[in-house]
């Protein structure tokens, strides 16, 4: 047995080793992309610390990082894991706290001296966050065949290096990624724990989110083409300028989006998040803006709701103002249901715990998102201070992670007494 | 005496030798930028123009051009003028207009035998436009010792060429810049034409525009701080969302303006420029939002009124939204009032040669608004097609050009008559 000081102090010095620090402390965060030595110092932690739980460890030909208690080769594999990379200037637990807590059941098992039927693998998937190459859960995506090489290996980072180049310089090899996807009987189930990255938990006081559904973003680039004149000498009257246009727009997408939310119980979320405004000089009106607006709901219909705003709004503006409005859809993928057996057992092993739980949405993608097209899998929150994330401020308690530990112990626990869990 | 077509087909030849071209329709326009030999071009033709109307030329220091008919060593001269200069991508008659029919005054009272007691200087100056050194109207200041060389000099185009250099390349010495002040007794007056660059004109079918005053801009630079967060996992309810913040201010700037132009009859023009969000990243919500705004009237109350509405705006928004503003004053220049006697002896002028005339202001800055603080001046404009200036569909008619030239001769003419017209 091990006491939970020990739990957690044990957890405290994994969570530094997993970051390469002494001190979670860092003013500036932490910058560990994707395929970069930052991620592959991460990746070789995680092999010190399997080793030491005495996991067999191995690289699949995406970089993805694994960690198997094998038990028996015919058995079935209970999957669980996150990612260890990072935005830049990014938080320490965002993908750590999957991992981390992954191992941390581990580890309580064995102290406990359970004796596992299923081989339970930990993985560490490469290049999770979109911070790099602007595409996301690459490793994730290998592993369940979603990767689509030929539209991502000339994305390039801030530096020109493409993806391509990166995996390569990674000690990997670009033509085999796609032989890291995995067999459908590989796995029975996966399970990922992650920090919420919203207030809903710590709002609620609530120790344990889990998830239902993860939204998928519906994106949309909109160009409204004004006319470019001089601000000193266009009467006010006389204008047609695309800033203000969009201005309109811009409030409008909130003030819609709050007004749907006070109707209905599933939340939408609609953000313009980029903008681009032509000529952009000072004594020039604005021409031509792009905005770029994300669109996030479990719910398709929400956000099918919210596009027809939009397009409603910009109808009546292009009358108003004799401007008009191109919209490009750069995204529109549906929701990702998750497994409701999965949810269903971790409700009751909440219950068993003393651990308040609640059924949630996730508005952010995760690696989860991918393995729930392949394998039955489940997506627990656990709370993080203020809903901070990806930013140095961004953090969890140890009582939270070993929260999300003890849970997941439990879960492989039960799992071993069911045939399919 | 010279038929009115002759003297339209000289305008349109001299307008095409001053623009080197053989062709105003140019779907590019005009690229002339100030210190490139493309304007030493352009003032080299001004020198043909003017040796073959007989007058004197010389350059001074700061590079501007002059021609003077020079009668009498010890009598005043009145200057008249503008600048051959263009934007990127310009028009053929922003700045041109007024050389060309300053020239086409001189021609008609050549023509007519005319014998002026007092000296007649016509200029091109230099660098009128902001477009490659975001400066304007160098070589009028120059000449008006209102330059401030140290603040100037290093200034950079897109190519990384300072201020200084190119002076220095066009022939010129930079440390004798300036050299080009003329003392106060240099002249009498000094007037410019120019295309209105509005639709004022136009709209009312007026042939002359007589500038009361010029309108310098209030420039503010105002950032919005909220709170980045992820668009995927912040709700609605509680974001501080920069951009959502900066939108409400840009509809009600405008909205502002409208509302002030009711209310009173000189104009104010107020315009959000420029506009850059951080992070504008698809998945964040923009934490920072930095905008310019553009402020002009004649009446400098007028402009403190909408900076007065801006801070008003903002004072409700930080409460409201929980984000806070910051504002820096890039610019606030008084209005500059143009001479009250000369406006009168031009709307004479107009009433006697059956044109039709309207007192107005300046929303642009021009060589004139330098010039005023030295010697009594005159702005004038002609009509320009749909208003539009610094594109290549700027467009004046011929008939628009001539009767400049006429009332200009005009005004020629009878300062003659006075000893100070």
């Amino acid at each position: 047995m091990i006491t939970i000081e020990n739990l957690l102090h044990w957890i405290q010095e994994t969570l530094l080793q997993l970051n390469l620090t002494n001190d979670m402390n860092q003013p500036k965060g932490f910058s560990r992309l994707g395929y970069t030595k930052e991620e592959q110092d991460a990746h070789e932690q995680f092999r010190v610390i399997a080793q030491n739980l005495g996991l067999e460890t191995h690289q699949d030909s995406a970089g993805n990082q694994w960690a198997v208690w094998k038990v028996d080769e015919n058995a079935s594999t209970i999957a669980a894991g996150s990612h260890l990379d990072t935005v830049y200037n990014g938080g320490g637990y965002d993908g750590v706290a999957g991992v981390l807590t992954a191992f941390a059941a581990v580890k309580i098992l064995k102290a406990k001296q359970f004796k596992p039927v299923k081989n339970i693998a930990i993985v560490a998937f490469a290049c999770e966050e979109s911070a790099r190459f602007g595409v996301s859960t690459i490793g994730s995506k290998a592993v369940c065949g979603l990767l689509n090489t030929d539209r991502v290996a000339n994305l390039k980072d801030t530096n020109g290096i493409t993806l391509q180049e990166a995996v390569n310089d990674s000690g990997l090899n670009w033509q085999d990624i796609q032989e890291a996807e995995l067999a459908t009987d590989a796995f029975e189930q996966f399970i990922e724990i992650h920090i919420e990255q919203g207030r809903l938990l710590e709002k609620t006081r609530k120790d344990i989110g889990i998830v239902r559904a993860i939204a998928q973003p519906t994106r949309l680039l909109i160009t409204c083409e004004g006319m470019t004149n001089h601000t000193g000498t266009t009467p006010m009257n006389d204008r047609q300028d695309a800033l203000v246009a969009i201005a309109g727009l811009i409030s409008h997408v909130e003030s819609a989006a709050l007004q749907m939310n006070e109707r209905q119980s599933i939340p939408v979320m609609a953000t313009v998040s980029t903008i681009k405004a032509s000529p952009n000089a000072m004594n020039m009106i604005p021409g031509q803006v792009v905005i770029g607006v994300d669109i996030r709901s479990t719910n398709a219909d929400l956000k099918q709701e919210m596009v027809e705003v939009i397009l409603s709004f910009i109808q009546h503006t292009e009358v108003k103002r004799s401007v008009t409005f191109h919209i490009e859809t750069l995204a529109d993928d549906p929701p990702i249901q998750l497994d409701i057996n999965i949810q269903g057992v971790l409700a009751e092993l909440c219950e068993e715990l003393n651990l308040s739980s609640m059924i949630m949405d996730s508005g952010a993608g995760h690696d989860a998102m991918n393995m729930a097209k392949r394998w039955p899998s489940g997506l627990l929150f656990i709370p993080c201070r203020q809903g901070i994330s990806h930013h140095p401020d961004e953090y969890t308690d140890s009582q939270s992670l070993l929260n999300g530990a003890k849970l997941l112990a439990a879960y492989f626990s039960k799992c071993n007494e069911a045939p399919s869990c």
